[in-house]
């Protein structure tokens, strides 16, 4: 193993400035974050410092006691969860939470990175399924460690990542339906573009076939995680007399639609229909009735997270891929199916 | 007016070390939170400081981007609302949002404070009704601005607040109850010691006064803001037959508490019961059916007290209080009272 100290650094840095023909202040602004040099000098600089590879020794005195927390969508009904996980392990390490709202579904805004190493923080965790190679190379040769949460189920090879188990999710709540005398079965899972969707879809597929039950391709429908998709699912689902008489819903923000719906169709939960949600948000226990629902440890996952970036051994060389297991959690939005 | 500047500054602090008998280090480690200043001198260099009314001039090259949200419950419903209009207003400015949960309902912990003074912050948002002594003169002292988010509406008459009208909020729930008819109006208020709680309950009979009906004790509880207490208070008012047609629930949460003991009981929402909340966080219209309630501006309220801290007139020094309107908004949970 290599070992990296304060001597070899500096030989290093010196050999890249010598390569790149630019001063060692400028490899240091390039390693610092600093906006004034040019995108050439600085993409020319980077790609020796990885060449090289060279990593800066994390000297505690330079280094802020902050753990970043980067999300595209502050709205998501998981933000919550997530913020606490980082948080509670931020503590423990007397670090505190810096917390931004940047980018798309897939990938973090341009305009980030720089505040990023400027603050140099402990370590980075961001809501995201993939990274830009550019974010990941610039990341590394300033010596930030990064892991990313993906609750949807996408990770990038070389990232070290924290997801949950979406096919074996998606297995069990559909087994408990079955299991329960349920033949025919609906789905609302995810959006087509994110595999947490398919996983989970499969696990539906699987469960209904182990059961011995065909799985109605007018029953699964794609939502988009939220309330309305699956009211407007619903409301279609329901409609007519060879109505599912159970809806594995994908999350419980659908699932709450789907309630919705059977309130307005005059149908009873669990009596005339049940309903399984996906993610077990705190709101899953507070619905009319509460949900019988798969328990995505969202928190513990932001801990795990967390707790990789913390590690001596430098998470951001060794891409690492940690699933956590989802489960069943039954309340009362499930029953057997009333007899014909 | 006293014009500070560097020259001003300098003069003030040889000043105050020389009174305190200490060194300018001593005194300018107290200024910037170090921990190896005993507390008996920390003590004194701030009273002196205060005594010579020094303060800091805001340097913006000291002064690191960032705007500190501290909380005393990241779990609560309201969290996710203030978080999010202070990461508005940090993004507008170019700064980054550091989140800290820290302390009791009541003060932030003791161990918060040195990490902000190191850090240097923008401003500091603070979720608390009150502000220890030692905390408003360290801050002060530091030249850091600071706002209190007090959704509880007990204000610190020293420091700068944003609340919002709780009184009007009350009454404009249970007006709108009796406008449709409905005379038994229970309310399930907040915590006795919460002002805000006082400040509902006293909207609600100032209402049923102006409609000529008796608000009667038995119809008047007070509850913990939460789901199960909501619950429970409902179970017990919906049990027998001079029960009440409509429940002011104080808060969403509590509400969703309402609805679940009314589907227990077997009533009907709005036909059997009509349910207002309070605070119309995202999941009062999740619910099935979505919730009649008070929309307490918790977004803009953060977003306000952001922007004070971003002033250039200097927020820390005239304690400014403001409270921004509560509205009601009318879903599906209420209607008239049957006719008997």
């Amino acid at each position: 193993m290599h070992e990296d100290n304060e001597a070899g650094g500096r030989v290093t840095l010196a050999a890249v400035a010598k390569e790149a023909g630019v001063s060692m202040p400028t490899v240091s602004k390039v390693l610092n974050g600093r906006s004034d040099v040019s995108s050439a000098t600085r993409a020319k600089v980077e790609r020796l410092l990885e060449l090289h590879g060279y990593r800066r020794r994390s000297q505690p005195a330079s280094r802020s006691p902050l753990i970043e927390l980067v999300f595209h969508e502050l709205e998501s009904i998981w933000a919550m969860e997530l913020i606490r996980g980082v948080e509670n392990v931020a503590k423990e390490n007397r670090a505190t939470v810096v917390l931004t709202e940047s980018g798309t579904r897939h990938a973090p805004a341009a305009d980030w990175l720089p505040g990023v190493l400027q603050r140099r923080p402990l370590g980075v965790v961001l809501v995201f399924s993939t990274l830009p190679e550019d974010v990941k190379r610039r990341l590394r040769a300033a010596a930030i460690p990064f892991v990313v949460i993906d609750p949807a189920g996408d990770p990038d090879p070389d990232v070290p990542s924290v997801g949950s188990a979406n096919w074996a999710g998606g297995l069990a709540a559909t087994r408990h339906l079955t299991d329960q005398g349920h033949e025919r079965v609906a789905i609302i899972t995810g959006p087509e573009d994110m595999l947490c969707s398919l996983a989970r879809l499969d696990g539906y597929r699987s469960a209904m076939a182990m059961a011995g039950l065909e799985a109605d391709p007018r029953l699964t429908r794609y939502g988009d995680f939220h309330v309305q998709g699956g009211f407007e699912h619903a409301m279609d689902l329901l409609d007519g007399p060879d109505r599912p008489t159970a809806v594995f819903a994908g999350s419980d923000l659908q699932a709450l639609g789907v309630l919705e719906a059977a309130r307005v169709k005059g149908l009873r939960v669990p009596e005339d229909l049940s309903v399984v949600g996906y993610d077990d948000v705190p709101l899953a226990q507070w619905s009319s009735p509460p949900l019988t629902t798969v328990h995505q440890p969202l928190r513990s996952m932001a801990e795990e997270a967390a707790r990789m970036l913390l590690r001596p051994d430098d998470p951001g060389t060794a891409a690492q891929r940690i699933e956590l297991a989802t489960r069943l959690v039954v309340r009362q939005s499930t029953a057997a199916p009333r007899k014909k």
